[in-house]
């Protein structure tokens, strides 16, 4: 593949954006939902009312989603669900489906199959969290774990961590030492070489190291907290949620929801690459003032508007 | 208010389509609701995912809406029942709120209110149907009658009929025949008057009749059936459901529900003014074809589009 830079051939890992509103819905915006599209696998955070008609807008495939994370049971976090199952059964899905969420939401969602009259030809493995700190996703590639938020509710956020790949064998290398294939994966996992007559081949003669892992986590609903700082120091991107400006620092301690600078202080502490925000009060027309508040503090702010895709470690170059 | 033509004068009644689409939204097309709108009052019939969004988008006053009809407890005739009814909550209504559905509703709404932690601020009255050809809603004006549907699940359609407003007795006679205060209610009731002297006038000489009283069919899910054909005989405005082009007469069929010709073919019998169409299978990209099948059969059908608002009698003259 000449031509082609080692940038634009790293695995996708990126979100797009399916709703931006706190509480309540507007005319132009959703509330709480995102898609996390890391390699072939698509993973949802949170699923508010409309999450499906959003994700047929923007042409994410329905269907692929086999994950979904759900912070807390506040209607804005979840209203969407039922009507995705639904749309799910009367689609014909027949992959499992694992839903992670506080507990709670398997009644909810059982309560309607049950009075609509319908068993779900699919099958829903529902996982309830119950702590922070905690990984409960895991596959060769990636995983996730729980953060806990502070919130009037059990409420959780999730930390998407790549796995640190394998280190690159130059081809050169392997003509010039005359590697045998067995010797490879060895070499991949940081092994020197050591040839036939016993000399030392240091590793990082021979190889070169793979990209920085990628990391992004996403802080739903919380008031300001460093309960989960250590967590998420020098991750990539971080979404934390900003539902009022700085003047309404008293309104969001008192509703446990964050302000533009107090999300832009912990993305500062936490020292991570870029800060998105979103989960903004339906009182807000105009955005502008959001990202001014928090570049203040922490200039790589940007905002979550709905469609937007936003990539995880600048299209993977974080070197 | 000279100038004014008596057309005008007449009270609102109109339907403002909020969803179109059967079963599963498409990335245009959001599942059933309507708000109608009489006079002062709003009512919901049905109310699917993304209904409140909708009221926003199409400037009707969410707050003012007291009554809603849920026709069936499919999700895509209710699954944003609970998103209007947080957002109620957390807006501070004061006002009680009346819902009309098959029993179910109530305990699909409580789950969900008690696992979120909130006790609505409102008073919700939940009024469960359990049979057809009842009234279920009465004020001076106006009644809601329940017609019996045809569909998997007990499901109810909603017949609105304004009631016959008194006589309007004509001012030149007042004067003429000195007729006192006292005997206009009888007259407008449709009383002879009899002068002092014990002369009768007749009353159709002394007054006028009033506009005729405009009626409103909504029939949600159904197959084709004529279990509400008395019923409906003559309304102003029929909205049937056709989820397919006739061409798939069977699977409506299997499905419960129906085709363009069918919803025309019970139009015709029924000897209603207007047909509207909605409820169009997420399958269908254009909807030339569902007017164009449907007015073979009945000619004054027009096509529920999201944003339409859709006069009931013709703004008002039926004459």
């Amino acid at each position: 593949m000449r031509g082609v830079s080692p940038k634009a051939m790293r695995t996708k890992f990126q979100i797009t954006i399916l709703g931006s509103s706190a509480a309540t819905p507007t005319s132009l915006r959703h509330t709480t939902a995102q898609a996390l599209h890391f390699h072939n696998r698509l993973f949802l955070l949170d699923c508010a009312e409309g999450t499906q008609m959003q994700m047929r807008r923007f042409k994410l495939p329905m269907m692929k989603f086999d994950h979904i994370f759900i912070s807390h049971l506040h209607g804005d976090h979840y209203l969407g669900l039922p009507g995705l199952l639904f749309s799910y059964h009367l689609l014909g899905r027949d992959k499992d489906l694992h839903i992670f969420s506080p507990p709670g939401l398997k009644e909810i969602v059982e309560v309607q199959f049950r009075i609509s009259g319908l068993k779900p030809v699919f099958n829903i493995v529902y996982h309830e969290l119950t702590k922070a700190g905690e990984i409960i996703y895991e596959d060769p590639y990636l995983s996730v774990e729980t953060l806990e938020m502070e919130h009037r509710l059990p409420t959780y956020g999730f930390l998407f961590r790549e796995k640190t790949l394998e280190r690159n064998i130059k081809k050169e290398s392997i003509t010039r030492h005359n590697i045998p294939i067995e010797a490879i994966p060895g070499i991949k996992k940081g092994e020197d070489f050591v040839t036939p007559s016993g000399k030392v081949i240091p590793n990082s003669r021979i190889t070169i190291s793979p990209p920085n892992p990628r990391s992004y986590a996403f802080c739903g609903d919380t008031a300001y907290t460093e309960k989960f700082l250590e967590q998420i120091k020098g991750i990539d991107l971080l979404y934390h949620e900003a539902t009022f400006l700085h003047d309404k620092a008293e309104i969001a301690r008192e509703k446990t929801h964050s302000t533009t600078l107090e999300a832009a202080t912990l993305a500062r502490k936490a020292g991570v690459k870029k800060l998105l925000l979103g989960h903004y009060s339906a009182r807000y027309k105009e955005m502008e003032g959001f990202a001014r508040e928090a570049r203040e503090v922490f200039p790589n702010t940007t905002l979550a508007e709905e469609g937007d895709t936003v990539q995880v470690g600048e299209n993977g170059d974080n070197s």
